[in-house]
């Protein structure tokens, strides 16, 4: 399938290093609600970041991200409200102690954060048909979620905290960014220089919910199906090295 | 908001050794579909890969996904079947050139690819009320995908290509792998070693489409809101610098 013309890349397994420095990232990656510091983000770290995004892959190359940098305080306070309002909804549908810690998790940092970013997916951006997205009618949403993970990891690289606010109705969002009915605002998030980074996800330090065992994940050839043991013992010592924070 | 016994990472700013890794793998991962090689994953390669996944961000930490890998012949036989009924309706939906350039482009490696994988999302992992997940339904679907980008981003650095299959039908990848009702197959992979990996995307050199311009895609506050020039500058100089391969 070589074309003509068409060039190669010379390394087929990046280098050690290169691989523990992805490593790196994913482990230590996190959701940042709590810790943001008002300091500007500098341009070119954040042309990196959003060029990081916009080398995800997407169907059909249709690359149907736009970003929407939001830095005004009024559109803020809005967004904050809708969030507000949101979570006042979600906290009432937890029962008892469960209800007490959701309302004790700090759960965006819309104000605080010196930057909001919207990730937006323009579901026309080609026209209506979009090779790859034929019979996935949500392709271009995994594409453009592709795009957010890209952008998380290379804000973490950059010593940037991110947080995805997902506790927001949709129809208010669109509304107050003003977005055609054709684009949906995939993820809302928070971005900035932080104080620190947990070392744990904060739901698992405050005892929402813990990390399952990915060997129980993993099985062959059909919904829980076979397991294969001698990759059991493989992915239970990745695991652990993960947990350590080193892996590769 | 630092709990009592919360540990926290030691570095903000990973070292620009690990930023270099992370954008190396970023900018050479490529969708691969036509390179595979026969020779099987090691175990420990493969849990790595699958360790990354399981790393992603989760909303209410749900991790809602499973991994089904798929080596069975008598299975990738019906998957591929599916996938040439698929593509044979897709291709009729493009016209004249445009469904010849579409009919000649290579499009899966289920058979060829070493193993095939299905990360899938049980939207029923913990229950109905899901923390993050009550006003957009569909972020659970999210984080699967972002387990399937840091699994891509992953097999890239181990030197392992990776291939989205997203022309096939959706009920008939769920009765093939006995998924229930609940399981939605939100991505299915070929991965494998490969002969080489193509230095721009494949739908670029064969003409399909070009990567937009970023700068273009930036905007402030609102949909179709202001540009900032300065911004737009550091846009266009990290564009160019990852269109080289080098970033950070």
């Amino acid at each position: 399938m070589t074309e003509p013309g068409a060039a190669i890349q010379g390394l087929h397994r990046l280098s050690d290093a290169d691989r523990r420095g992805l490593y790196r990232v994913l482990l230590s990656r996190r959701d940042v609600r709590g810790q943001f510091l008002p300091d500007a983000i500098p341009h070119g770290v954040l042309a990196r970041v959003l060029t990081a995004a916009h080398h995800a892959p997407s169907v059909g190359f249709m690359q149907p991200w736009s970003f929407i940098l939001v830095r005004s305080p009024e559109v803020r306070g809005r967004i904050k409200a809708a969030f507000s309002a949101a979570n006042d909804e979600a906290a009432a549908l937890f029962e008892g102690g469960r209800q007490a810690t959701y309302r004790a998790l700090k759960l965006e940092g819309i104000l605080e954060a010196p930057l909001n970013i919207c990730v937006t997916c323009d579901r026309d951006r080609v026209g209506p048909v979009v090779l790859g997205r034929t019979h996935i009618p949500t392709m271009d949403l995994y594409s453009t979620v592709c795009a957010v993970e890209n952008l998380w990891l290379a804000a973490r690289a950059e010593g940037l905290g991110l947080g995805w606010v997902s506790i927001i109705s949709e129809p208010a969002l669109k509304e107050i960014l003003g977005l055609p009915e054709r684009v949906v605002p995939v993820a809302y998030l928070c971005i900035g220089k932080v104080s620190h980074f947990f070392d744990q996800p904060e739901l698992a330090t405050r005892g929402w919910r813990q990390r399952l065992k990915l060997a129980d994940l993993v099985c062959l050839d059909r919904w829980e199906g076979a397991r294969d043991d001698a990759l059991g013992t493989e992915l239970d010592l990745a695991q652990a090295q993960a947990e350590a924070g080193e892996m590769g």
